[in-house]
């Protein structure tokens, strides 16, 4: 992951175009870094061509009379002058099954590591130069292009511009792919062609998007003799970094100076800055005033952060410190960023599909009008995605609770038609969650929440926990995880006849005392994710659902006895590993709402899915009778696109091979080794193994989602007990031997939150099977070292 | 605007650099339809360098056995060899100075009329290429990028990548900038370089990203000899366009007839898949069942959607149809998309802005945590914008529904901890708004609403109109609006005085009356938006804060009274001409929201400021206390960077001189000619004649917004009679005659919105005056034609 390091300034040459001059003016800064006695390293990652020709002799023969300040290395040469995915193929094809092609990991930890490592070989500072090979999007060893392969390492950058007839052009592009993955654009640099003049075209074009130009004279003719050839270039390089230090060359390198030290400076800045202006949702600032604890996100990539350690008085990298010491360092999004990751950080990807959609689109007016993207998101979800089968009409807003919002009105306005009674006192669309720690004044909880039963993991053993007002049994030991999660085999076992009893009886006690009426049966599925991460007994909400409805719902096309809305913002969509909830269940909604996932983990966006039987109680000739909520950004066209594209991948993900190893590890544990209903990509043995120590209550995974509670006396939101005893994944260094997961292979640190006594870790769609195995080793060292306290 | 013809399928040819067979694929091309029997035109807009090279000599002498069926034009010519930019700049210089360079709108105006002819003359169909210059970016004749320049057009776009070394580089990178421009790329063709093999790797690459890519056999080298070059050509030519029609290059003709013909079948299938599954937001479905009803954009830019036509019923277009009728015509976005339209529809900043933040960051953890994105845009609202003065904190969410909702629980926590009363059965935080027609069974009302004074111009004579509740003078006659607004002058006044009487003497008789107690006092300054675009008297306003606030308040750094709450969302960052309405207003919120604008139209994000007193009150040592709001893409990265991005160019718009003609039109109606307090982009003369009319009741205009309030019995939300004035607005053709103000020159139509009788419009902050010009002579031909009948 990034580096960056308080007095080693490092810049990575890219260049517009092959053959615009990349390795002459690399030279030339070599050289004037070297001329104000700065040590100097060249790192060419990539070499192809002749040895004669390499870059690093080049550099090492011009770097002048400071030479011995002049380091210049090279990681991978190959002789084919050819684009190196090619050159690195044939060499493997040459050399036999002994050279591999090296993988993107193995490319970037050799580039990250020989940084770390000329880093802390000059505790005095220096500047380093990462010449890159063609043009910006030229492929690497593995076939990767350069800015996709060097993204994980997010240095700063020089562009070297194209000085030829038709640069202006691959100048201009080569800068927006650089922008396109965030890269930091530090200097354009270009030659001085008298005739074309792209710079004078360049300049004031960069200067209004904030980006500096320099033009540079050109250097003399390539000439055929190779002495001759030396003796001018060399003049050339003379006049271009002349010893009393002025001139061009050396503003761009006080530039270039001043760059890393601003962004220094504006990371040290960035935490008292944030805890001075910044209001954080769900965050007691009188809680958090030490600088020290403020985040300092300054890139992400994949499932990790980048992020600033500074200004932390207790370095998370004790056995890093010194001035080798990168002052970013990988901190693995445990959360998920709130559960909204799927597919990593900065996947370019979703990063091309809301370009797409801006330059097309912005955004345009939807209601009465209808525009590709918002269409195709609408049919996706309805015909081929989680409404398939029962929902005929997708609503589009702007997150999930503005999603559940819509569900609540829909079901509410449903059943109002149907019953004819008017629900002015009964329940209000933001007033359907439990009282409870995070309700506060402007909050009227408006219904009934039953207690629900749930499914752990206690000692190896799979538990379903009945709570006491349902059944005096209380933890019922079950064969397995598969059968738990079988609905159709539970249906007729006496807790299925207990649990229809509970409800029942509930509903009729309700209904007696008076007050007012249900209008909807609102679930969260299987999981319920803010009200603490419990993994609800599925048969239970089964049942809930049947109850409700009443026995004559399946043969009808209506909605029958209450709607019923699937909150599927957090559970849908593959989170749980499952598109949906209801083929588990064995029950379709009348109404369900998805986020989060929907939009990759890129920018909010939500949809309700609802049937027509829902859809034609707001049908008729009057505008008041309408759906009326809205927003004016309402089915965005950048969020739509993003949201299909995100499906895409993820459906390209479910029906490919990438789960099949998580999915085999739980199909072992099933009774007859068959498929098995749910899976998680966290390993059974870890989730056994964890459930059996002491610190533990239970432990529960499925999909992406691992949750460990620990023991405690208090329990519930209020406990710190979590936070406690895995406070130290936040420091602590991980993957430390032998490189981590983290791409550069530097040690990383966990971010995670907590929900009382509840620790939870989510992957991604995409994560790999290594890093969810070296984020298991983590925990378990941190749970082991409670253990033993 | 966009051009899309049944049977005049055009495609635009752009290159990956200079030099990469651009001409002579585009030969090809034309070579290829001609000899399909079709009418082939091929337009050269530019073109550079000596006569004896020209383009479109050379297609048409390579035309092959069909080439009377070829049309090949070049609309600017230049001699030197230079990009265009250059070489028109050169001509202007040397031809004096009645030779000027083109502007963009002259460029696209010519190559739109001239497309826009050969279609008309070839009722049974053709194909068209047209040929850009260079490179994706390479400047046309005033500078702007290629990219940029066309792209009102939207032609389907043909890329012909780049077969030599750093070629796939030059290729993916001009792709990404056609990406960000929202183009439409068929296809991708490129020369089968056998040493590089740059398809090779191209193919795979862009299969993924759904991109079609052809290789083609390369043309013999270039000879000196011209004879024998071009029977080389020539004989190149007929391998790669045989006569048997068969091969790549038929190929890649048989896929532009597809991608064009589905196009078309999708446009055509879009209103009725869309009235399938769609659920819009606030529109009776019940009364949009016709499919000629439903808008179909299919790309927006600048001021102008590009809608299709080819469903409706009756042309909007009856003077262009027949086959030169391009299904595809610019619609004015006169809702400014619902209000949030700031700088025109997929403005490229805004677009890279959003690339930008998605590259470096994707969406990331905010909650205790800080990014560059979200913590400039926190100081520059608090610091340098519309907290300039008073705001401590920015708080961020998705939207201007939620920044409202944020304020709401701000205000309502901190009375309730200054006043020690619990508000359990006071006001919930989504029941800020009167009952109304949009207010529907999950709404509860909790508040008192003032019925306001408002201001506005009838017959040419600014009034107020005071209600008969509040004083019995009803209308009053005011010299200027610029009076009207200037509150510093009128505090004083006998108006000011009963007013303070009324808003005192109401809130006294509320508080006897028992019940609950107020809380907070929430104000849309100067204009009620979605309450029916009324101009509220802003004395009125200012003296409902002084009344709230006590004598005691403007020596406290506490706040006073009541928290009061400036809902800006709609009004604030230059909407109504002003950053905020609070120096207007003459006082300064505990609380504001701002949302819309903030992001230039591109996607949802809302801030809501708050001075310091307001944030202590949640501030203490427990985490119950805290503001527990929260979105899971809170201060979502893309959102931030792309409000900074905003923020920056309306500054520059605030600061630069663009305004100055519409300031100096209002500053005219001052009394001395003194700078105008208020002021808009609509003209003076226009409102107030407009006003004048006998279906006009009465007119207003401030910065972007204009309100025309037509006659009408009924009135108010139930109201359809601006609907049906405006109706024709929709259908009729405007600028007709000597080409429109859109760009290319096409007949608009102008899409609006109404609040029952009232119409109005929005301009975005940088709408050329000409097209507000024109927009305006279109209502004024609508309003004359209903004053006549």
């Amino acid at each position: 992951m990034s580096l960056l390091f308080k007095k080693f300034r490092i810049h990575q040459i890219f260049g517009a175009n092959t053959d615009v001059g990349k390795t002459i003016l690399t030279s030339a800064l070599v050289r004037a870094s070297a001329s104000l006695k700065n040590q100097v390293f060249y790192l060419k990652p990539v070499s192809t061509g002749p040895m004669r020709d390499a870059d690093d002799e080049h550099v090492k023969c011009h770097a002048g009379s400071n030479k011995d300040l002049v380091h210049s290395h090279c990681l991978f040469r190959y002789d084919e002058p050819l684009s190196p995915h090619l050159a690195a193929k044939m060499a493997a094809e040459k050399d036999g099954r002994d050279v591999s092609v090296p993988s993107d990991e193995t490319f970037v930890s050799s580039v990250a590591s020989y940084i770390r490592r000329c880093a802390s070989q000059s505790p005095a500072g220096a500047h380093m130069y990462v010449e890159t090979a063609g043009g910006v999007h030229s492929p690497t060893l593995s076939g990767t292009t350069q800015l996709d392969s060097y993204r994980p390492l997010f240095l700063p950058t020089i562009l070297i511009g194209d000085s030829k007839l038709g640069g202006i052009s691959s100048t201009i592009s080569s800068y927006e792919s650089l922008l396109l993955r965030g890269y930091i654009v530090d200097s354009i640099l270009l030659f001085k062609d008298t005739y074309y003049r792209n710079w004078e075209y360049l300049l004031p074009y960069f200067a209004e998007r904030g980006v500096h130009v320099s033009a540079l004279d050109a250097p003399p003719p390539r000439e055929d003799d190779l002495d001759q050839n030396f003796t001018l270039t060399e003049q050339y390089y003379q006049s271009a970094v002349p010893e009393d230090h002025q001139g061009n060359l050396f503003d761009v390198l006080r530039r270039l100076d001043e760059c890393h030290s601003q962004r220094i400076a504006e990371l040290e800045s960035m935490p008292g800055r944030t805890l001075d202006t910044v209001w954080w949702p769900f965050v007691q600032h009188g809680l958090v005033k030490d600088p020290m604890n403020v985040n300092v996100i300054d890139s992400a990539w994949g499932d990790y952060f980048s992020v600033y350690n500074g200004h932390k008085a207790i370095s998370s990298l004790p056995a890093h410190s010194g001035t080798g010491n990168s002052l970013l360092e990988p901190q693995l999004d445990g959360s998920a960023s709130w559960w909204t990751q799927a597919l990593g950080h900065a996947h370019s990807s979703l990063t091309l599909a809301a370009a797409r959609a801006a330059g097309r689109y912005g955004h345009v007016m939807f209601p009465e009008a209808t525009h590709l993207p918002a269409l195709k998101l609408s049919e996706r979800l309805v015909k081929d995605g989680p409404g398939k089968g029962w929902a005929s009409r997708a609503f589009i807003s702007d997150n999930g609770s503005t999603g559940m919002e819509v569900a609540i009105k829909m079901a509410l306005r449903a059943w109002t038609v149907r019953y004819g009674k008017g629900l002015a006192n009964t329940i209000g669309a933001m007033d359907a969650c439990e009282e409870g720690m995070y309700t506060c004044e402007w909050h009227q909880a408006k219904g009934y929440w039953f207690e629900p039963p749930s499914v752990s993991i206690r000692n190896g053993q799979t538990y379903i926990t009945v709570p006491e007002a349902i059944s005096k049994d209380g933890e019922i030991a079950v064969e397995s995880m598969a059968w738990a999660y079988d609905i159709q085999k539970r249906l007729n076992t006496p807790l299925a006849q207990t649990y229809r009893q509970h409800i029942q009886g509930a509903l009729e006690r309700l209904e007696h005392r008076g007050g007012a009426p249900f209008a909807a049966l609102v679930l969260e599925p299987l999981v319920l994710g803010a009200g603490g991460m419990v993994f609800v007994d599925p048969l239970f909400q089964r049942i809930m659902v049947d109850v409700v409805r009443g026995p004559s719902a399946a043969s009808s096309k209506e909605w029958s006895g209450l709607p019923v809305i699937f909150d599927e913002v957090f559970v849908g969509l593959y989170r749980l590993g499952l598109q949906s909830t209801a083929p588990l269940l064995g029950v379709n909604p009348d109404i369900s709402v998805y986020a989060k996932i929907l939009t990759g983990g890129l920018l909010p966006l939500a949809v309700t899915l609802a049937t027509d039987s829902i859809f034609q109680a707001f049908l008729s000739e009057k505008k008041v009778d309408a759906l009326l909520h809205g927003h004016s950004y309402s089915a965005h066209a950048i969020g739509c696109e993003v949201a299909n594209e995100t499906l895409s991948i993820v459906q390209g993900l479910a029906e490919g091979r990438e789960w099949d190893g998580a999915k085999e590890m739980w199909r072992e544990l099933t009774p007859e080794r068959e498929e098995a209903k749910v899976w998680s990509f966290w390993a059974p043995d870890f989730v056994h193994t964890v459930s059996n120590l002491g610190v533990v209550d239970e432990v529960m995974a499925l999909g992406t989602v691992l949750a460990i509670k620990v023991k405690d006396r208090q329990g519930g939101y209020q406990s710190h007990s979590a936070q406690m005893i895995f406070k130290s994944l936040n420091l602590a260094v991980h993957g430390e031997a032998g490189g981590s997961s983290a791409p550069g292979g530097a040690p990383f640190s966990i971010h995670f939150r907590t929900l009382g006594n509840v620790a939870y870790f989510m992957t991604s769609l995409n994560t790999s099977s290594e890093t969810t195995r070296s984020v298991e080793d983590a925990i378990w060292s941190v749970l082991k070292k409670a253990e033993e306290a």
